[in-house]
């Protein structure tokens, strides 16, 4: 039996790591166009910002490991093609350009999502930066260390996250957000508290221009030269491209696999495409809310992981679904923890439920501790079914505790009357002997009834 | 409408608000004999620590908060008898002796729980402290700073809360326990683990004696002398009695009213005892547990005011329900947190469930973040349903969030497999890209078939 993975970086990484480990006997291999293998992604902005040295601390398994397991590892070859009626992929030597036709029993494709490269960004400059590959990570770090200026396209969880390590190398930042403020997977009553605490918190060195986008660069030799669409002109030393991702499918859709309506890689819940003994998954495939039960495309680090252990169970012969996602997320900003799951009351109403919701501020602790803080938390139900649809928390205090509170609560359809219900632990420097998430769940109760 | 309150920390305090609220025309009335309303109880071993100075910071709502918004307080007023065809109450001024006859037309019952007293403690010594009302508080942290060694006898949530206190007052201290270790309401593996960090983290103040109890104290002038069943003896400077707590409800029984199986009084869903017109909510009623559905009496500061808010509704003519607890609860000592929801092991032995438990040790976020900490959780399910019938986690990571997200699973009855599919919210300074929560529950399965 051979297993053949493309792309080893969090889902392939994960997969080739338990089908080895649950068919010893089979042959597996990780075919990456990359220099490296199962590494944090997620934890290169921390790497940037100098939360610690060295870039290596990411690596999750290094290439020894896997060899050690008996996992085969090929960098730096790309597979340009998926012939699944010979079950054969074409690979390219990227170092000798050299092709070659490799054979496979089960083939998994884990190529994740690439960055979207606007037209601006059609230039040939060294000034331009996107942040995907750990190469990416470690080439963004060195401009980063040079640059005085830095320019963020975009204003998603990546450019959040930079702009905390950017600061703290006293880096001047300007911000260009199509909306009309940062995280607009959020709410806009909770996005704008995000925004005014950036702003507030950033030692002066950030700048944020909404509702714009970047129409023009040139590359001085010694700046760039950026021009927006509402002719805002500035010079600045680098750039980072932080405007979205989409799922890598090309290789997919060649082979004739199908596609979702997100435009990912569609797959049953046992990660297995169109086409068989072709499985998919991590950033590159659709997934179902597990709340509205519509197809999304959410490319999560936390979501490849448990999809590569699933794929992995079929792969090798058992049984096991991946149910879906809900939706959760969480970053911070500095002191400030943002954590949303569900949906929001946006994306409630597109999807037509009738949408009540509620937004409260609240100590995250008793009042007399001395390291009490706020949390503001947004809370959104079905007023017909009182079902709770989403929740959004932001606040120096603990606000990701009550997100995920929330979201064991979506996966059996929670109401806001069952809420209050909940027996949340309470000790003075843990909550408020009414924890803001019961005093969300009441206050909605009362507007729905 | 005449509504009379008896006792008023937390349930009393919170009813009587939330009544005047409701029934603003209504008389609301609070009896008690001590001297202070509406106080965090849970937040005296954190003004005995000296984390805030003045014990008016424990004060939720002062008397004269409550008589603005039209309610009158009586403190130092002792309910002496219940007369229920009568519908009055005896009461007894404390300063003057004076007995007067009150009537009612609603009666809440909320008289909270009292300090068990050992027959060793019947002498009449100053050098002897509890720490149950406000005036002990005061009256504790007064003893404490003039004292060089500390013996707290029981190691329940209190005692373990003061130690930490004592400790930051460079206090020595010897806690005697009858259990083999302290926190007896959690399993031994988990406790034991307690038990080690706080004897490590005591800066060499602090020792403990299991399996053994106080026998005898006498009192010489300059100390108190202390002899345990064991034939253990020393000298000490004062001595906290944390060794349990009862409920405090001879005026209900001497009225009539029932109790429930625990020895505390029994109320149904609306907070109304046997007798009608007469309810009772907080550390004096008995609650059911939600995932055995069994009564039991767990008194806590939460659960009163939700039992508070739950009785208003009732007394002011609404229809609301308290479904029960779930055995929810946090301490911390020092760095480490201690967490529990749920039944522990040992309770789901007892109530005959085919129990499975597993323990694991993880870090609470990505290896690589400076600020990273270890957590154990221990998860327990029941073999043939398959259900989480609890978890405890300590650690000096984020242990509280793990438990409070399986509190709310705990509400309707998740099962390991749907705890596996839960999408918890990821990013490297607030979890591994697969939670621990997660990583047992996928052990839980394995062990399972």
């Amino acid at each position: 039996m051979k297993i053949i993975i493309i792309g080893g970086v969090a889902a392939g990484a994960k997969t080739a790591a338990k089908t080895k480990r649950m068919l010893p006997d089979a042959e597996v291999h990780i075919y990456t166009k990359d220099n490296y293998v199962s590494y944090s992604a997620c934890g290169m902005p921390y790497y940037i910002a100098g939360d610690f040295k060295d870039w290596e601390q990411l690596i999750v398994r290094s290439v020894r490991e896997f060899e050690k397991s008996g996992i085969q590892i090929h960098t730096r070859m790309l597979v340009t093609k998926i012939l699944p009626d010979e079950k054969n992929i074409m690979v390219k030597n990227l170092d000798t350009e050299d092709v070659r036709f490799i054979q496979y029993d089960k083939l998994v494709i884990a190529t994740g999502a690439e960055a979207f490269k606007p037209d601006f960004a059609n230039i040939n400059s060294e000034k331009i930066h996107y942040l995907r590959t750990l190469d990416d990570g470690i080439s963004l770090k060195k401009g980063m260390l040079e640059a005085k200026h830095i320019t963020i396209v975009g204003g998603g969880y990546i450019a959040v996250e930079l702009i905390e390590g950017f600061v703290k190398n006293k880096k001047q930042v300007t911000l260009i957000e199509r909306s009309p403020f940062v995280l607009s997977m959020l709410d806009e009553d909770i996005s704008a508290l995000v925004q005014n605490y950036i702003l507030e918190n950033s030692d002066g060195l950030v700048k944020i221009i909404n509702n714009d986008t970047v129409n023009k660069i040139a590359d001085t030799e010694q700046y760039l030269d950026i021009l927006t669409d509402k002719g805002y002109q500035f010079q600045t030393d680098m750039i980072v491209i932080a405007s979205g991702v989409k799922p890598a499918v090309n290789l997919a859709v060649d082979a004739g696999i199908l596609l979702g309506k997100t435009g990912a890689i569609k797959v049953n819940s046992r990660m297995e495409t169109s086409i068989k003994d072709i499985y998919a998954c991590g950033d590159c495939v659709e997934k179902i809310h597990m709340v509205s039960n519509t197809p999304v495309w959410v490319p999560l680090g936390s979501t490849a992981n448990k999809e590569g252990r699933v794929c992995a169970i079929n792969v090798s012969g058992g049984v096991e679904d991946f149910e879906g996602i809900m939706g959760s997320a969480v970053l911070r900003y500095r002191d400030l923890n943002i954590s949303r799951t569900g949906l929001t009351e946006k994306e409630a109403l597109k999807l037509g439920y009738d949408t009540v919701a509620v937004i409260i501020t609240k100590r995250d602790k008793a009042g007399y501790m001395p390291e009490v803080k706020n949390i503001t938390l947004k809370l959104v139900a079905d007023k017909r079914s009182h079902r709770i649809l989403g929740a959004q928390a932001i606040g120096c205090g603990d606000a990701d505790k009550r997100i995920n509170t929330v979201s064991v609560g979506l996966l059996r359809g929670i109401t806001v009357e069952e809420l209050i219900d909940v027996d949340l632990t309470y000790s003075p420097p843990f909550s408020t002997s009414i924890d803001i998430l019961i005093s969300a769940a009441q206050i909605l109760k009362s507007k729905i009834s």
